[in-house]
């Protein structure tokens, strides 16, 4: 396989988009990227995007975008796993450009989820439809349940939780495409009102409109678009039980453990060599249960990260720089994108306020559903 | 890139099939290719898929259902481009096994269609949202132009339009598979209902339920799971204006053409080589442009070809053998999978009654919407 390299990115600010429709969102993110690398033609296009068909009436979003972006003719495919859509995008587009079918591959996401539909039961179609959603599960309902688990076994407590929340706020008030930028304190977090117990509305992600883009092409030829591009040297997948009810023990994430493992033996390195990471922390407990699973803590120790300013700027290991997804927003098939857009500007020193001085090698972990999928690639400095 | 080669296929009958859910489908068709290739494990599963998400509430299939196939663990990922998403499913796994990443990757389809939702309101959100849904198109009035203009430009008739439903038929009937496996007369087919003129109903492909899958490897590990791969010799892939409106001539599919001619040029072949053909016939008049866009005809003499049995079985180039979509039936994301099964048992020579003498190189073209994306593959038996 050839050594394939990020070497533009684009995206639009994640929010209440009401102006833009989901083909505008996409154009504005992949012209940015496209203007960014001077680029003017692409061999393919992979689009992250969970569900436009039940969020906006549209499936078929390859063709569609290809068009809009005055494109039409080029491959552009759909690619969907839930929220891990985006993360899968990137893999996808990795694997065309490594096995050398093509040059210059574009991987974007983009969701439109505010506009008119009912967002947390198109959301639930991500998890078992047969076992879980018939008899009433929601997304904040799993991962109350996951919450609930996580403190029984390791001592974790609801202010564990909102800390994750206050330290990504933190980062997004330095984020001017984030959703919510700006800072909470502890007693705000505590203090909101109960989604599902223990999480709090301001453990929770927003529903969120928006697209990210970035572009890839083989190391060797990325001197074409950019000064500094950010090589990915590892890509990891994997799945795991579908519904909670089969999984062993639902504080411990197997997906997510398996993609890492997968992303850290084919990039060489291990957790210990990360420099900064953005994790799916679409809950609070979703940061704390990802980043032991990836080793990035120890198993039971994630619950302190937030706290004591290890996973913040600054930290020994900042984790979700851009905000998260609970500050930054969660259009949820853009994510993944948007994840590889926050750490090429950290590893190409274009962080601004948000950048990690020295950064070399960053991770960004995506996950669909309650962890059923998750996607890991390790990115390098060059 | 690393030469592949389809080692093993499986598929379900299609049809109406209310005992069966999306879950079952799929792992009927995916068990049985794995039996056939003698394989207990997979580096990847590729789901196509156009819209479970709206036809049964179920998103994110890719963990979904390499679970119920008690493979979870292995990365799984769906594919959508609308009625092409299984034929796309299909090239995105060819790249993974060609990059070098995988070496035994499932590729497969899967559509529930009757499963009590609005089939014609969801299949046209394959179309254009904006500028076709929203002005009251549907997938039989869009083809139905179509078939007006190729009328006005070559001089198609009702009863050309007729005669590959007819040929179709006599293919389908030989097959077990097939939804529909009986022979139409000619009056049959133009005495039927009127749907939107000129296409009447038995000009229609039908709603139907079903799955297909088949396992690649590298060409060079073939030999541990059959006597006899079938090599994969080419992939095209095009996409093109998404609503007719934009198209300079609606009875000409230029990202058929595209995708045809990538396929050709990477396999080193032209249309006179092919020996058996499958292609998208979900309207009749959609197997006449695609002959045409392919080269497999001359343009305008598309319209003689089923007439004159020159498509079919015995006559120059066999196409639709397996009875196509008009008769084997079209579970939407399937089809592309269907027709690459049908394609491994003709090259492979296990075709039974439907086997095409000799058949060395064989064709399969798969699209979405009217046309607005599609997929090429060119496979040779070895």
């Amino acid at each position: 396989m050839r050594d394939v390299a990020i070497v533009a990115a684009g995206m639009t600010r994640f929010g209440e988009l009401w102006g833009a429709s989901l083909r505008d969102l996409f154009v504005e993110a992949a012209r940015e990227a496209l203007i960014n690398a001077g680029a003017d033609q692409l061999d393919a296009i992979y689009v992250g995007n969970m569900s436009a068909g039940q969020f906006v009436g549209q499936e078929h979003l390859g063709p569609l975008l290809a068009d809009h972006l005055g494109m039409a003719g080029v491959p552009a495919i759909r690619i969907e796993s839930a929220c891990a859509s985006g993360g899968v995008a990137l893999r996808t587009a990795f694997l065309e450009v490594a096995s050398g079918a093509s040059d210059i591959v574009l991987a974007a996401g983009v969701e439109k989820m505010n506009d008119g539909a009912d967002v947390t039961e198109i959301l639930a179609t991500a998890s078992d439809q047969e076992t879980e959603v018939y008899n009433g599960a929601t997304f904040p309902g799993l991962y109350a349940m996951i919450a609930r688990a996580h403190m029984e076994k390791h001592g974790t407590t609801e202010e564990d939780l909102a800390w994750v929340s206050v330290k990504n706020h933190r980062h997004g008030a330095l984020n001017d495409h984030a959703q919510f930028p700006r800072e909470l304190t502890l007693d705000q977090v505590m203090g909101s009102a109960p989604v599902s117990e223990p999480l709090r509305l301001l453990h929770c992600s927003p529903v969120s409109d928006g697209a990210a883009a970035v572009i890839l092409c083989p190391l060797d030829q990325a001197s074409r678009y950019t000064d500094r591009p950010v090589v990915i040297r590892g890509t990891g997948m994997a799945t795991g039980s579908m519904a909670l009810a089969d999984r062993a023990d639902i504080s411990f994430l197997d997906a997510v453990a398996l993609a890492g493992g997968r992303a850290f033996e084919m990039a060489g390195i291990g957790p210990a060599e990360v420099d900064v990471a953005e994790v799916h922390d679409c809950f609070s407990i979703a940061e704390i249960c990802c980043v032991e699973a990836l080793g990035l803590a120890p198993m039971g120790e994630g619950r302190h990260c937030a706290r004591t300013g290890e996973t913040a700027i600054g930290g020994r290991l900042p984790v979700n720089t851009s905000g998260g997804l609970k500050s930054k927003g969660h259009p949820v098939g853009a994510t993944g994108i948007a994840q590889a857009v926050e750490l090429f500007e950290q590893l190409s020193g274009t962080a601004g306020a948000r950048q990690v001085p020295d950064a070399e090698f960053g991770l960004a972990q995506n996950m669909g559903g309650t962890g059923a999928s998750s996607v890991v690639h390790i990115l390098q400095a060059v």
